[in-house]
């Protein structure tokens, strides 16, 4: 009997945030994380990765690293920690360099289905493979080339995904992947838990993000004068409750305290500025679709509409497409 | 027989885009103005009034002016045209300047129940003086001292102001009133019209000052942008129909081709940024709860939630705030 099996190895394609806050924990943890950057590839392969938290700072050096036109080499799990803007050609490009493996495929991102193009992708090229979903609770950011800050917590929630949205079977591949990223983000020192139903967590994190993401676009605010302006409170319950309205009546009833979970987590949060802020700072491409379009389009369906989530949409499309293309009338 | 009746005198309050711009065109055509300031005062003495205007440029010389601690002169109509938000305070001053005058008082603001505070402390010290509510449908501002730039539409609807919301009776001293000043702007050159139902045309007003008014500010968008981009004509369609809805339940049933009516004129509008806009970027208190609280209010009392309204008066009352204050907390 092996009392030291090799740990798993790990692939974290994504170096934002995220994937750079995670893939350093593991790697800190002894296991082997190999990197897939884009615009960071060279700064990550001669100045290695920087990551500044209270929880310690952490600085990663000879980091083994390729970029998006290279193979992937084998490991046990990839870490899908890319903008969910990306995922039709993500999904296609980690299909094509998976194909015939068995690796556990983890889409830690946010917002709703986002794991079903890489399921979908998978399921032709590498249908051995489990997709799981994940979320992150966690105020970090990319700051520059190869350096991630961390402000505040750093919890992870994993599940796996199903077509229909049904639980994994006890003993599946899935669940047993489930319990091997659990255990390894947990030995690593990051609170985890895997979720018995992805889908109710998914639409638990909703309750976060659609209220607090897209008022720090069109309100310009940080977390911290959102919770703090009782006006603005009043909005966020009233899209919070929406939210939590719509995953009951899809099925995911959500525990009652969860709006009041939230506000106490932002209270105590540091003022901070969401990533969708940021993206759109950047005037990078917004989440929209993942955190807001398909969330409305499913309670749609399902009898359950959103008019509030709708209308916040609404502005940030209109916003997010004025910030990218430019394309404003004259005033 | 008079043949040629002396024309009524009128007083307007307040020199803004909307008051300098109708008293200016009320003084072209031969009736007495007496202007009240507050900050134009001594400009208005001085140098007169200019209104800028694709109609034709007006100056006007030799103003009869006062200042808000002046006693107000006698005249056949005041035209209340100062911003609602110094409403309770400025009925009072008014009441005090008109006791035992009959007066007509019109009352041309945007906004719900405007009139309520004028009437009721008119009803203390001047009961005969007649109370209408007038609406404008102009493009105008004051863009500096003593000068008006009208840029696009000059329509102006009035009708009788009752304490039920019950229409003025025909011969009644405020039907007269209404006829009286309509006469007097039609002859100016003024689009004009009566309205036998001065609450249906406030609300038609809302219609579109609700999604206007307030996404201007949200989005910092003009007219322009806002028609020109798919989404946003989605969202102030949305807003616009829980309008219409909102009337509809307070027995104000508009005519059915409103929406579309009023997407046809801010099309041919120039690209306009809305005087809610402009009090933003002049950290002018917004005119927030006679156009969003006041319907919000009464159609929730009406059984009529307006839900995309409300959550659009909570994002403007957060950044009014905000704007006044500068009570932004720590980033």
């Amino acid at each position: 009997m092996d009392r030291n099996p090799p740990k798993r190895s790990y692939c974290v394609v994504g170096v934002g945030g995220v994937g750079g806050y995670y893939g350093a924990r593991l790697a800190m943890a002894g296991h082997h994380v190999h990197w897939v950057g884009r615009s960071d590839v060279d700064h990550l392969r001669s100045h290695g990765l920087r990551v500044t938290s209270r929880r310690g700072d952490m600085q990663l050096t000879d980091l083994d690293v390729s970029g998006p036109d290279d193979p992937l080499p084998v490991t046990d799990v990839v870490v899908v920690a890319t903008k969910t803007t990306g995922n039709d050609d993500m999904a296609m490009w980690l299909a094509e360099r998976l194909a015939g493996r068995t690796t556990i495929v983890m889409v830690l991102q946010n917002g709703l289905d986002v794991e079903r193009p890489f399921a979908r992708q998978l399921a032709r090229t590498a249908p051995d493979a489990p997709v799981l979903g994940a979320m992150s609770f966690i105020c970090s950011a990319r700051i520059g080339p190869g350096h991630i800050e961390h402000v505040d917590y750093e919890r992870v929630t994993v599940g796996g995904f199903t077509t229909d949205g049904s639980p994994v079977p006890a003993g599946s591949p899935a669940a047993v992947a489930i319990a091997a990223v659990v255990d390894d983000l947990a030995a690593a020192g990051v609170p985890c838990e895997g979720l018995d139903d992805l889908l109710a967590g998914r639409w638990r994190k909703l309750v976060w993000n659609i209220p607090f993401n897209g008022l720090s676009v069109v309100l310009d605010a940080t977390t911290a004068e959102m919770v703090g302006d009782p006006d603005c409170r009043n909005l966020v319950r009233s899209l919070m409750t929406e939210v939590v309205d719509a995953a009951a009546g899809m099925g995911r009833g959500l525990d009652d305290g969860v709006i009041n979970a939230m506000f106490d987590s932002t209270e105590r949060m540091v003022p901070y500025a969401p990533s969708m802020k940021l993206d759109y700072l950047a005037r990078r491409p917004l989440e929209l679709d993942a955190i807001y379009a398909e969330p409305i389009r499913q309670a749609a369906a399902g009898g359950v509409p959103m008019v509030r989530t709708e209308a916040l949409w609404r502005q940030l499309v209109f916003l997010d497409r004025r910030n990218r293309t430019g394309d404003s009338l004259p005033t």
